[in-house]
């Protein structure tokens, strides 16, 4: 049995804790401290190795188990079918705004391609779609300062588009797609390409809806670093030719995301991101709680007579990102400054829109939201 | 003062202690234990952030601390000229075989592209570069099972290249460049491309003959998921039009690589890898105990009488990566199972070559060398 600690030595031991912050930070961003406590205790010998996950072959028993997990795991907790591949990728979302029309624009004569733009994400993806096809916009809030989802009844489908793009959740202004809408009875055979990478995970999936799935993993996946594609087989095999064979859809599934080194170590995290979303309930648990989350945090806005503002139409409220704003910018600043002193980090909002936001992803705990609110009635309180 | 432990406390934390092996994986590589043993105690709260590297965002200004200092360490270290930008990347050399041709081959109009084949890792290269440009064999050793490398002397160079590859050490054959070429006494005014994934930062770099250096990380600058370039800016702006822009040379050196969220992780574990080789004292110094490790190999393959056998040129040989076959598959087999089990992993060769490949890249420490050493002495005097 160790003695007690002196005074001075529970001090030292003390000031050498990791002291942790809520952190809403848009991406990269909250991960929950059980996985990475199993990151730092698995660093110097990944389970009688003897090396590091950093360190071993990608071609070794030992990653060819992880990837295996972590494709497994995911499929199990998107309920993804047989018909889709799960691929790994490099590039991020802005990578996959060039790598979708590359491997999808030569399905169809035209190389017609349709965009709805619901914010800065799905706005980015339209201008670099326009390197590679006949690019229109099937429904944008371009003019509306993004603060709704435009109705799918009113989008303007073409017959011979190659595909439909929209992005599912949109961090910088706030809105979501509550559902995907059903290209089929709009009309349109196209398929839906979603980009979610910022509620990926957060919600179930129709894939009777969505033909391909992208997310870059730093929100709700994990690090930076690492992108999942999830695609129905019927869409590979139409890359151009200029499209390098490592961004290849076809290649990659034949690979097994492994035609060069895969990104190991982001895809260990992810594996560890996923096995901590199965043990907190799946999908299903982790939706209620986004939806409690969100909700709680919606109403201290809303509930604060005009002193905090989302101007999103609540139906369409994202429920991962909050974005909010204040009575003045000096209000604002002292909000984040004071926010930061009291552990509350990362609110502010996106530099074009100014404002706060509070990113609250799977990985932000209950706590972290009572917290803020809390926080925001007193600020309230003293300032209002 | 804490008491001594019990014997079943002391066998409790020794079962618990991290193994290390020594580890001789071609990529992703051994890293030194104080690199990983600092990336274990900072993983909950990096420098009292309150926040995990992996959590941050990108924009924070910790995190562009990290990428600057990266940037000013790999400056530092390799004598990089001001007139190179540094770009972090994803997509690992393979990507590169794409990125650099969509980015070079435009800078003439008759897109020849000038490639020296040395091994598996140039072959790739030659194979990619023809979706893009004209492609022609400078110089090759595919008939010659990739053992030396072709005096430049006799290279055949077009006056017309964009530009001129090579990859400076291959990792399957165990060949490598000592020194670089020097194309304008050759006659050549094209820019010289070295793939360096499995040697930068192994020895200096001539920045009068290299015009672009590329360089996956997972061998001797951190773990994979991270590429490195060293353009010279000349080369910029001259991207076709359907390069991704995350992957246009100009761009990202334009928003500092940070046109989407880089791979944060693998860039703080790359920046930990720069200040470790500082600390050992930089490039020049690094270069001379690659020398003595890989001397040291070669003198005990070729004092084996013929029982270990290395088929390169001398003077071509790897200090990175030393293949070496032994006289029959069951001793080669054999002689894998043995060495695992003594803690020397991951020795067996590349399966297109087979026999057995030693990786002792940087952070291969002279320890590891002696201890292979010994035992393949004691291998042969048991079995030869």
């Amino acid at each position: 049995m160790n003695a007690p600690l002196t005074p001075q030595a529970a001090l030292a031991a003390d000031a050498l804790a990791p002291r942790r912050v809520f952190n809403f930070s848009p991406g990269p961003s909250t991960m929950p401290q059980s996985v990475l406590e199993q990151a730092a205790a698995e660093m110097l010998d990944y389970r009688g190795c003897g090396v590091s996950v950093l360190e071993m072959s990608h071609r070794s028993a030992a990653f060819e188990d992880i990837l295996a997990r972590a494709e497994q795991d995911l499929r199990d907790l998107l309920a993804i079918p047989a018909a889709f591949k799960v691929l790994f990728m490099q590039g991020g979302a802005i990578g996959q705004n060039a790598i979708v029309p590359m491997n999808l624009v030569a399905r169809r004569p035209g190389r017609a391609i349709d965009v709805v733009v619901t914010g800065e994400w799905s706005r980015k993806s339209w201008t670099e779609a326009q390197r590679y096809g006949d690019v229109a916009l099937a429904a944008s809030t371009l003019g509306a300062a993004h603060d709704h989802i435009p109705d799918p009844a009113g989008w303007a489908l073409r017959q011979d588009a190659s595909y439909v793009h929209l992005c599912s959740n949109e961090t910088v202004h706030g809105v979501e797609f509550q559902t995907l809408p059903d290209l089929r009875a709009l009309g349109s055979e196209a398929p839906l390409v979603v980009d979610a990478s910022s509620n990926i995970a957060s919600r179930t999936i129709d894939w009777t809806r969505a033909a391909l799935v992208f997310a870059g993993a730093q929100k709700n996946l994990g690090p930076s670093g690492i992108t999942v594609v999830i695609v129905r087989e019927d869409l590979l095999g139409h890359a151009l030719p200029t499209c390098p064979s490592v961004f290849d859809y076809r290649v990659t599934a034949e690979q097994r995301s492994m035609l060069n080194t895969p990104p190991t170590y982001p895809i260990y995290l992810l594996g560890l991101m996923l096995q901590w979303l199965k043990g907190e309930g799946g999908v299903p648990a982790i939706e209620q709680r986004n939806r409690a989350k969100s909700d709680r945090l919606y109403a201290a806005i809303d509930g604060s007579g005009g002193f905090y503002r989302n101007p999103v139409a609540p139906a369409d409220r994202s429920r991962m990102n909050v974005p909010f704003v204040m009575p003045s910018e000096a209000l604002t600043d002292r909000f984040v400054a004071e926010a930061e002193a009291a552990g509350l980090s990362s609110l502010r909002g996106h530099k074009s829109v100014g404002g706060l936001r509070a990113s609250i992803y799977n990985a932000m705990p209950e706590a972290g939201v009572e917290a803020l609110v809390a926080f925001m009635h007193d600020f309230q309180r003293r300032h209002g």
